[in-house]
């Protein structure tokens, strides 16, 4: 069906990097990009493994102490998909012609390339491709091989090659080489610093064969790769045709279909499509911020799965999203020894981590964003008024809890209220600030929560009654004389940044002017007072949101990319449903049409995320209701209709809002 | 004289770093640790060059725009003390017996060593030395050999060695190595990364001599650096009575006479001494924090000169200040283009440096006490009113139009005045604040100095206007409740650093807690409020000042060198002279005693400076006056009497305070 198929012509950028993103397979385990099959100088092939890394010592400047120690890099491990073929003598020398379709519906990828030698002969090759969801350690390809104006021999060799280290590249631990040396016997290839091991089973061909012009060569091969050196037998078909089923029901469940706008639609699925293939799913691995697509932000888990992407995995994924949860249930250790080498009560999550160990080698914008921690709980919270799960909060209540207790020490009790001081709210672009409103509003949910918990879990003792009194003292900076909801403490005080004097070609800021300079004026990376109106739209009168869009949306450069889709949201409850939309499409078509620029890096999962947030929350409005949800029609005038499922306490609700082509 | 010799026995610690600083020797273009000649391995021996420097690329877990882009690094070049003796085939092995004395007041430092072998031979080494101030390139040594206990051949040999980097050291970025791999080209020196070059010539022995019990045999020699390959000609005797001379005459116009307490006596005669000896002269080269006795700090020349050791120069040695002074003119281009590469207007003096180069690798307390500008304006009024040298000023008027200039476009004027945010004012447990009150007075105050200046030498422009209107409206936040004048915007909103519950261990907090914890707290690492109030003294009630010090000083955990000399001066404003005296007790002997732990990595230079500043600002009161300057008697108990001199305008005005001994 077109609408779930991506194809090249999709693309507004045809950079290799970008094909390679756009085009990648997962499936929570591994992830492959779509690089070319003859390799380039200028592809950047890889299969990344979830969770596996390798660590270097954080170098800095100037240390101190409570500093994180180690880098964690996804390492991108094979290049599985080069294949090298000489035709009578001669290499395959220029790409003439290529054509690719994912196939979203069915979790397939067709590729056709054809490829030139140097006195003109042509041969194409024809790849289907699959990281297998049925079993999450299998790539599968099938290859037809044809001669298109000739007839000769083919010397073909397939193999898996470790991408190696580039040897002429100068050792700058500021950027991190994806590709690192490993320690190899058999079939075992071990990390040098962080000593993890993976195994693999890989098919390979090496021969000779005998082409004709209209007779086709055909090539199968699994390549497996696993944490335990178990491997099991598989046939491609057999796991193709689960392939497809295990896709078809997840449409059946996912599926947001769009009425009257075919860009945005497949715009959503390809969001929808990805956010399905990159989650780790095994509670011992998470959702990088580029997925499983590219090394961009080193393959690191940040808050970007809690307030973005999970949204959407617990109202259509529920058993997704618990495997998410429970990764912070499994880093809990770390993350309460994290809090007490900083002198803090409690468990405080890291910023940036693959392991579990904090990994922020800048603490201001990194450490100081400690609404981490209420972040978390909020999905947690989420999660568990959504599926009523109340079997798995019990076993993970612990992580409520001891965030909870963070706050106790990290905030106190002053003639004021509650206070949080020294902390880094989602806007990087103002760093350790006091009472920063959306950490604020966070950490009371997150106490108020753990009360709840306490005392549905008959755990009740001086320490909840703590929460509950931190909660209802939480000290908010009040409105200044204009209305408007200072984002901290001083941040109305300070200078207007100087928009008027700012070429474009100066964004993104972080890029053209030094902290110091940015940090001192009203100027925002992204929604933060924003972001907790829209989590707290129930609880924030409209008049209020209002005008603090107004202020703070002209102040916002949306240099992250987690931005358009929260000030879409907003606009959407405030009745702007147009301007909703203008923010929604940047969002749902963000990596398709290249809008940071640097999608060669991975996908923008979050943005990806945030789409979903835009449609559901936004144009459909879904809040819950007494008896479970209800929603709006907030749709824009260039959508017509809307229709999706939620899952709500093992139930599947449908949703349809305005005019729905039935076909 | 007893007073004027510092001996072994007057160090609180003897271990060899400590040895070697306090003994060091130093004439502003060089510097001499007081190593011992037969090398150990504790031993850090070294010559250090003023100016000559390495660089290193500043490695950074995360970069961002505009960091620092080099560590600049002092490095130690020779041994230029140690002297190798065989006796009948054995080597020295065990020190018997040593004696320092440095004879501060004739700049020579006198030395004996006795030295045994395995076989039981002993040896006496005497050593006279001095860096010579008649030739600030030369570093001068009379040995005298003497057999104790037998007669035979000593093989002898006494050159200079370069110190090499330790081999076997795991190069670590954090830690600067201050020993380095240079160029070598006959006499030719030169540093790989920075190019700089010294030049060398050393007078050498190489020989066998018979020595018999009771005849002595001498070896006297002269080792000289130089940046230009030019040398004169010397005798040992012609330096060596022309050094005395020299320090006659600083004594003559420098000295403080204390009546009554000797340890402090001859405390501040070392602070005095090391001052003199460590200052740049030629106005290319400043005082590093450490002076040239050891590698603490690299080596860079930070505000310290200005607001510590300045005062001392320049009311006793008003051309050496103004060479120190020339320094900042030298580096205005780099501070400049600093400035313009952060988007600010004007010259941003560099947190720290040597060349003018910011180097500091932390910004929030680095780049980020952007007080340093105001400092060196201080700095140059200060000059400018005590010694009336206008043609100098003239000469140097650029360097405070231009750090006026960064204010106005650093700070903007708001409905509440002019404000300056994002600053971190001299206490660096405190970071990137708004309104800093020290920063804003300082910053008031070089405002002012320059439209003075343009006023004077008829610069006046609409640019001087703003100067003056910046001044007039300078915001400062509002005493509190208690009347407490708020260190800056926030700090009095803060928790209070629960002092109960931190154990004497977790002192300097800086490396026992994170940033976050630290700054998080009403807490301080040294006088910041106060140093403004000492500064101001004249405009400041002393009702205010008495709440500030109440309020402030039990909040200092004094982690900084810099701090109890300038609450000891504002004890003695207040006429709490026996506080003022404990402060001013621990300032003046702070590295004799070992108070901070590290005098092995050199002389805290700006605590010798602070000291000078609690007996002459705090003790003796002085104050500006529109004659010239007047003093109040605030001597503590301890202190019968006290006797300094100071130029004012070209003439030298004695000052005596209670009761003086007349010898």
């Amino acid at each position: 069906m077109k609408n779930f198929e991506l194809r090249l012509e999709d693309l507004g950028n045809h950079s290799s990097g970008n094909i390679e993103t756009l085009f990648a397979q997962a499936n929570g385990f591994m992830g492959i990009r779509a690089s070319e099959p003859i390799a380039t100088a200028q592809a950047t092939p890889g299969v990344f493994v979830n969770g596996f890394y390798e660590t270097h010592e954080i170098i800095y400047g100037e240390n101190a102490y409570g500093y994180a120690k180690h880098h964690e890099t996804m390492i991108k491990l094979f290049d599985l998909r080069r294949i090298d073929i000489e035709i009578d003598g001669e290499e395959l020398e220029v790409l003439k012609h290529q054509e690719r379709c994912l196939d979203m519906q069915t979790g397939l990828l067709h590729e056709k390339f054809v490829y030139e030698t140097a006195s003109g002969k042509q041969i194409m090759l024809t790849l289907e491709s699959f990281a297998s969801h049925a079993d999450r350690q299998v790539y599968a390809q099938h290859w037809t091989i044809s001669a298109l104006n000739f007839s000769g021999q083919a010397k073909i060799t397939k193999k898996a090659r470790l991408i190696q280290p580039q040897a002429d590249k100068v050792f700058d631990p500021r950027v991190r080489e994806a590709s690192t040396k490993m320690r190899q016997e058999g079939n075992c290839y071990q990390t040098l610093n962080s000593q993890l091991k993976i195994y693999v089973k890989f098919d390979a061909f090496e021969g000779t064969v005998d082409l004709r012009e209209g007779q086709d060569v055909t090539l199968t091969q699994l390549y497996q790769i696993s944490k335990t050196n178990h491997f099991e037998p598989h046939s491609y078909e057999a796991l193709k045709k689960q392939q497809v089923e295990i896709f078809a029901a997840f449409w059946e469940s996912s599926d947001i279909e769009i009425n009257g706008d075919d860009v945005l639609q497949k715009g959503i699925r390809v969001n929808l499509f990805h956010l399905f293939n990159s989650a780790g799913r095994d509670g011992k691995t998470n959702f990088g911020a580029k997925g499983l697509t590219g090394e961009g932000y080193e393959g690191h888990y940040f808050w970007d799965t809690e307030m973005y992407l999970l949204p959407f995995f617990i109202h259509t994924q529920p058993e997704l999203a618990k495997q998410l949860l429970a990764y912070r249930l499994h880093i809990l250790p770390a993350a309460q020894a994290r809090a007490a080498e900083l002198d803090f009560k409690g468990a405080l999550y890291p910023w940036r981590t693959i392991s579990g160990q904090e990994t922020s080698a800048y603490f201001p914008a990194g450490t100081g964003q400690v609404h981490i921690n209420a972040d978390i709980a909020h999905a947690f919270k989420l999660y568990h008024e959504v599926t009523g799960d109340d079997a798995f909060m019990e076993t993970a209540k612990s992580v409520i809890y001891e965030t909870a207790n963070f706050w106790l020490s990290y905030g106190f009790f002053s003639n004021r209220g509650f206070e949080i001081h020294e902390v880094t709210g989602p806007d990087e672009y103002t760093a350790l600030v006091n009472n920063n409103y959306y950490t604020n509003k966070m950490a009371q949910q997150n106490l108020k929560y753990a009360a709840e918990l306490a005392r549905k879990f008959g755990d009740e003792d001086e320490n909840s009654q703590l929460w509950d009194e931190a909660a209802q003292k939480m000290y908010f900076v009040p409105v200044n004389e204009a209305g408007i909801t200072p984002q901290d403490e001083s941040f109305l005080t300070k200078e207007v940044w100087n928009f008027e004097d700012t070429p474009s070609e100066k964004y993104p800021l972080l890029l053209h002017y030094h902290p110091m300079k940015i940090y001192k004026h009203q100027v925002l990376k992204q929604a933060d007072t924003l972001l907790a109106h829209m989590i707290f739209a129930n609880e924030t009168k409209s008049e209020q949101m209002g005008r603090d869009f107004d202020y703070y949306e002209p102040l916002t450069t949306h240099d992250s990319s987690l931005s358009r889709a929260v000030y879409g949201v907003v606009a959407s409850h405030l009745g702007r449903h147009d301007l909703a939309y203008e923010f929604f499409k940047d969002a749902a078509t963000m990596d398709l049409t290249d809008l940071q620029g640097n999608a060669s890096h991975g996908i923008h999962a979050a943005n990806m995320g945030g789409s979903w947030l835009g449609l559901i929350y936004g144009f459909a409005g879904l809040h819950r209701t007494s008896e479970g949800f209800s929603v709006k029609n907030n749709l824009p005038q260039a959508i017509k209709g809307m229709r999706f499922k939620i899952k709500f306490k093992g139930q599947t609700k449908i949703f349809e809002i305005g005019e729905i082509a039935h076909v």
